[in-house]
């Protein structure tokens, strides 16, 4: 029996995640986490429809406000603004100190209470912001953190399937896969259609062209 | 200029952590985390009342209630009882799920944010109740998580000073940093008084006694 926890913001990545999971175990569960995100209202609008869409054995949403709290981050932090994109290769700052850390943590906490084996997380390394916790190397360290640190009665895999894929790729995969990428959400403002200006926007829509499939999500006007 | 985070739960030992981090560091920040545990209230005393002792650059308190909602601890969940101290080596129903974990992110979260270069944990390992993530070995680990998933502008170092002490040799290095037992709680009862027979009691108990040192908070009648 293979029960998968997948940290579900709501994002293409993590549709394409869940969609993989999905496929590769008996169950699944999904798990979304508001951390004062400026995107929070639109994710969770995500995470819900995607609730209903794959009908998960369970669902959790949990608030880590404090990540919000103590700022640093201009996606909790709307004194910061969300840059356009521009190409260059520092730590942006849409960067959430240490964020998947925690929101891993969590899910750890979880499949301990319910047995889940596997813990999927859409991180991507190589195509994405440059963001120090979307990198192999943290998950590996995250692996042995995890078997040092639990119970170890049923051993937690972390799971991270789309890591080493250009963006055009995980398109690609989610087409396979059949995800419903009409109910994903990239963006960093929080409209009800995306800006096609910030980071996100920009691998998203680059991806989709690159992919030769079609967004079927809203931009705004001649941003597509 | 060293600046220390520790997570201060207002337990004895986090209480000596917190004297060691005051007397190797420029400044103290301290960290509280409510997560459900059944002693909330009575914690939060005590870390309010060494915040006044110690007066610290900064101090935060954040919320985890979910490690209480998903529950699997007698620490959180008020239907699993606490086990009165029976000696067993396995890990008893008081472990929190992966809570280690999860304060430690939190901590390094803060960190960046703060440019503190420390965090302190009073993690115990040999003479203790056996959890998990209070083992060395997790904190290896951790600390390799740590550095590959930050941005690493300041290096963080993770701190445990006390994790090979005996219990009794936590009493007498408090009594050498003169911290003030009078107002750390130990107790997994949430009553005004510690109620001697959980684990917790019983290992600070025998503690003190071996020690040679006077235990300065309040027992159930007989307990002591």
């Amino acid at each position: 029996m293979n029960r998968a926890i997948v940290l579900l913001s709501g994002g293409m990545d993590s549709l394409v995640t869940a969609g993989m999971a999905r496929r590769n175990n008996d169950s699944v569960c999904f798990l979304h986490v508001n951390y004062g995100q400026r995107t929070e209202s639109r994710e969770l609008t995500s995470f819900h429809n995607l609730c209903n869409y794959y009908q998960p054995e369970q669902s959790l949403i949990i608030n880590m406000d404090w990540l919000g709290q103590i700022g640093g981050s201009a996606l909790t932090d709307t004194s910061i603004a969300v840059r356009v994109y521009d190409g260059k290769k520092d730590i942006p700052k849409t960067y959430v100190p240490f964020r998947n850390a925690n929101l891993i943590s969590a899910a750890v906490s979880w499949a301990e209470v319910i047995s889940a084996n596997h813990i999927y997380i859409g991180a991507v390394e190589e195509d994405s912001s440059g963001y120090p916790d979307c990198r192999e190397i943290f998950y590996r360290h995250m692996r042995r953190t995890i078997q040092t640190g639990t119970q170890g009665k049923i051993p937690i895999e972390l799971e991270t399937p789309i890591i080493h894929l250009d963006k055009y790729q995980i398109v690609k995969l989610g087409v396979e896969l059949q995800v419903p990428f009409e109910f994903s959400w990239s963006c960093y403002q929080n409209n009800e259609i995306a800006c096609g200006t910030c980071d996100s926007c920009y691998l998203r829509l680059r991806a989709f062209e690159k992919a030769g499939v079609f967004d079927p999500i809203r931009y705004a006007p001649g941003m597509r």
